[in-house]
């Protein structure tokens, strides 16, 4: 009995400690990163395995792996992806890495959310190239991914819902958290160094945070790319101008995440800014009217460099083989 | 007493159980795929990291897995390979599972190794087209490569040796053991149906086994493709004749393995047979002079069909950051 009362005060006090340390969040304008628990371990994998097989692509060899890279950054590093027949697109491919924790998807927000989104890519002549139609086909004809679709959503007869539902799901899983900053945000006073969290308060002074906050830091809201100053481009696209078509959104973009900006470069929509220092620089020009110095420009970089999270540990799927009726890639249509 | 001499009998027993089933290993002309331990899983580590890095090609999205996938059955699944600026190339990407186990490597054996093939990819035009002396500048540049070459390798300066070297360690597990046909060669009757030991036994019989024998049901020798009918094609490659200049050696190509062939369509040097029946039938008129009649082209291939074994799992790899001066990819160069 008296170990048992022990027991009681020990676990007593380690509760009193935890509720205390969790009492000590520090109150800012961005928030910790949460792990995301699917409630279909099933449905997570069904979409890993749709994420990661370049037969929804009309050549065979593009998966959506391939311009959002989870082995290194969430996107493909490069200034705009390449697609089909090795076209350009218009913009930088953003990180899937917690772009479950945005407002909208693309920059341009043309789709609600990541199930909207997933469709997009896959149809694309410029990316995938693979008519919705026939994508269900392929899956439909894989046995694999027909019992997969089955036990996960009760029906044989696969739709493009399933696929973009189940590639979803996958992505919320994506997240990135345990970022220096963010343990330093959880009351770890020594999660990053002076230099970071000078840059830090100078990020709230100089007002970058009044668009990069929240958990993703960025993704909540659209804002004008060249606000003080015009931003000239030689991307086409004219951000949500291209989906509303009022002038008022002209060069409206969403603010992109900052979450593992240190490893996404190249930067904006256009992917023309090389460096953080470079990208951070003409922000402060452009959006904010301020010349950031040296030191200033250091210390701000030297912040972002502790936003970059824990990258999801991922098996590598083993996709079902082709049925007989498997349509082909053909790469060269 | 009395119980540890029961223990020391039932233990000899099981014993010599475990030894008369290793002694029931058939001897046949195939033999079971053993699973690779490697003495240096640092060494492996680096590979698989360099296996998947895009940064190893000019564009900076054609990896090693691009054409050899390891989510699926090792090769591209395509008739001939997509590469650098959409460029065909000249013959069907072979599957990198189990290649450890034969004589050379590329269709006309032109590599002695696996470490000798993997430079081969990184710099062809058709291919990643990636100069030999840029891609060592890149892992150079990368701090977390450097640091895993010094603690494998004993120096931080990199060498294209040490590039090549690791992945050959890497390619060497990929081997899929396990498959139906490899528990029946271990003893287990009921492994495989009796349409594919009929299979087995017609493939043995007609000839077959004349090329396709040991572990990998191939890569252990060179032959002519049209041995007794002449072959087709609309690929250039000439086989060995590419290598050598001898007359004797024009459209003799690598005897390709058989393991795991369901998944690892189309097939031939070209691609150009679609189903694994059409490449059947195909080989016993052009190499054994024989029209296999439709039941036995179904043995046949059900006996194939019991060779695919069981893909290594992969834990995805989480590439080292790019340095500050990494030189940046250049998809349009």
């Amino acid at each position: 009995m008296k170990a048992l009362t022990a027991s009681v005060i020990v676990f007593s006090t380690i509760c009193l400690t935890a509720t205390h340390a969790q009492a000590e969040v520090r109150n800012e304008p961005i928030k910790v990163i949460e792990p995301y628990v699917s409630e279909s371990p099933e449905k997570v994998e069904l979409g890993k395995q749709l994420f990661f097989d370049p037969r929804l692509s009309m050549s065979g060899i593009i998966s959506c792996n391939t311009c959002h890279n989870l082995s290194y950054s969430g996107t493909d590093n490069l200034k705009t992806s390449i697609g089909h027949k090795w076209q350009a697109g218009p913009v930088n491919s953003p990180t899937v890495f917690n772009s479950s924790l945005q407002i909208a998807q693309f920059w341009d927000g043309r789709a609600l959310d990541l199930k909207e989104q997933a469709a997009g890519p896959i149809a694309a002549n410029v990316e995938m190239a693979m008519p919705h139609t026939l994508a269900v086909d392929v899956i439909q004809s894989i046995p694999g991914y027909r019992s997969q679709v089955e036990a996960v959503y009760g029906t044989n007869q696969v739709t493009l819902d399933h696929i973009t539902d189940a590639i979803a799901e996958f992505e919320k899983t994506l997240v990135t958290p345990n970022a220096p900053f963010d343990r330093w945000l959880q009351g770890d006073d020594n999660a990053i160094t002076e230099q970071q969290l000078a840059g830090y308060q100078l990020f709230k002074q100089a007002g970058c945070v009044a668009c990069h906050y929240g958990e993703a830091l960025g993704g909540k809201s659209f804002m004008k790319m060249g606000l003080v100053q015009p931003y000239e481009s030689d991307s086409p696209s004219q951000g949500r101008y291209d989906v509303t078509g009022k002038e008022i959104d002209r060069f409206m973009f969403k603010v992109p995440t900052l979450r593992n900006v240190a490893i996404t470069y190249p930067y904006f929509h256009d992917g023309a800014a090389n460096t953080l220092e470079e990208a951070t620089q003409i922000m402060g020009q452009l959006q904010l009217g301020r010349n950031f110095t040296k030191d200033e420009l250091a210390n701000l970089v030297a912040f972002m460099e502790s936003l970059t999270g824990e990258r999801p540990k991922i098996s590598l799927p083993l996709l079902p083989p082709s049925g007989e009726n498997t349509p082909r890639p053909n790469p060269f249509q």
